[in-house]
């Protein structure tokens, strides 16, 4: 393998338009992470495809990120209707094996990016209380996003929606 | 006028099944509230568009109440997503004409049984911090509700959201 090969496969790509294989791509990632339900699984698949077929309309944006052309993290986001200029982060989710590089940093980025772009200005991003997801929420937290509220037993009983936001400033 | 047809056109019905009307109906009350933008009606005719053409799979359902086969107010409400028996309430309107006399109160109980009767046990509603909406806010206090949290500026600068919850009991 030349240098250059070998330069271009280490090259973290990120893109916001979708491509053959992204939707095979998000099942392989959110399942391989073991965190989700099969019904959760079906929701993160359902928001691609509403985009792929109503495209900006369906109110879903995403960020794929992919290295050596194998999608390995992807974010998904939109306006939420009737606020002004507030976006809800939907999904975030990067594949184990590549977890714990600075990935989904550079990925919440480059959709806080994106969303700045659109005219966004609050970014809310709601997660479980439970234990599964303590470096999830801690994740949130180092990159700058305020707890800002708990719904009790919103999931289910003794499981809490933890509800983050983040003000975007304009220099971000 | 007899005693009898006058008797029916004061009875007031409550049901969930649509019928032919109910859409302008819906209009009719939403716009006549004087509450709501003109994409905030929009959302409102969409839900009951999405439950026509879905069915109970559009995860939309509805309590209209009539009197004299004329609509006066309604409520929309569903599961929510990923949670084992939370709903929300997404829509409760009465027309103003006949406000304060009970109806809302009618409607949101009669929503309430309904997601009882689906396994429903906790139920949100959403609703701004702005001056407008305090006699709103009273009545979910007034009827149960807990504010349980408030998202500032959720829905533009200075106009925060609030969120209401209240847990049903199986003998309410």
């Amino acid at each position: 393998m030349s240098e250059k090969q070998s330069a271009d496969a280490s090259t973290l790509n990120l893109r916001e338009d979708s491509r053959p294989g992204d939707r095979e791509g998000i099942e392989a990632i959110v399942t391989a992470t073991g965190f989700f339900t099969p019904a959760e699984i079906e929701v993160a698949i359902e928001l691609f495809d509403e985009r792929e077929s109503k495209g900006p309309a369906s109110g879903y944006h995403f960020v794929f990120a992919e290295r050596a052309a194998r999608l390995i993290g992807y974010a998904c986001f939109g306006p939420i209707p009737c606020t002004q200029h507030s976006y809800d982060l939907y999904w975030i989710a990067v594949h184990p094996e590549t977890q714990g590089r600075g990935l989904g940093r550079a990925i919440l980025a480059a959709a806080e990016r994106a969303i700045r772009e659109r005219g966004g200005k609050r970014v809310y991003i709601e997660t479980s209380s439970r234990a599964q997801y303590r470096d999830t929420r801690g994740f949130y937290t180092r990159t700058g996003y305020e707890l800002e509220a708990t719904l009790r037993d919103f999931y289910a009983p003794g499981d809490d929606k933890a509800i983050y936001s983040r003000a975007l400033s304009p220099t971000d």
